[in-house]
């Protein structure tokens, strides 16, 4: 068994992979990439920016602002907040922030399905 | 007419663009990027790696170190060096090098293209 692992590792041909890295922009400036994708998803899970922030090790200064040239840029609000009530109110997605993230993820997704047929369509 | 164009900016709907960097990896470490393309077309274009380098404004250690990366992780050689002859030798790309080059252009326009089409037909 591993005599024929081995002579199979002889054999295994070197393959090439390609990767990619998308961004949105909005007037010029980037709306959202992977970083404020994965803020608004922590945002989302925790409820509060403080602990989404906090989750990705971020400063709550760097968060805040984050969402803020989001809030800023985007054609609809993608946060909001509440206060008080049974909960002690907090910070979650709109309906358009959701669709954002969802949006964000299907077109990566599809992005690397794209590249990979591709490269495999390739004679590299 | 000022006024027209006045009337008509205001209008004018922001729309989001996508933005994609794509990059080609081989046993895991980076093989192709933006950058080493560059340097690949300026070799071709001056046919001397110190010149690509200069052409760039990059050390001709940094060129030849991202030349040795692609060079040692490619299927096949990507580049020719020759010494002496009427014109005094040079540094060229193989003909591998130059399908390298050429796949990774036509890749990243069809990425370009396809990233297009779905932000346009998404409902963002």
């Amino acid at each position: 068994m591993g005599g024929s692992t081995a002579f199979a590792n002889k054999y295994i041909i070197m393959e090439y992979k390609i990767k990619s890295r998308i961004w949105i922009e909005a007037d010029g400036h980037i709306l959202l990439g992977e970083g404020r994708i994965s803020l608004l998803k922590a945002i989302e899970e925790t409820g509060s920016l403080t602990k989404a922030a906090k989750s990705l090790k971020m400063s709550y200064k760097k968060a805040w602002s984050l969402i803020d040239a989001v809030n800023s840029r985007a054609k609809e609000a993608v946060i909001q907040t509440s206060i008080g009530g049974k909960r002690g109110g907090g910070t979650a997605l709109t309906p358009y922030g959701k669709s954002l993230v969802e949006t964000f993820d299907t077109i990566n997704e599809k992005c690397w399905e794209f590249l990979d047929e591709q490269i495999s369509k390739s004679n590299l």
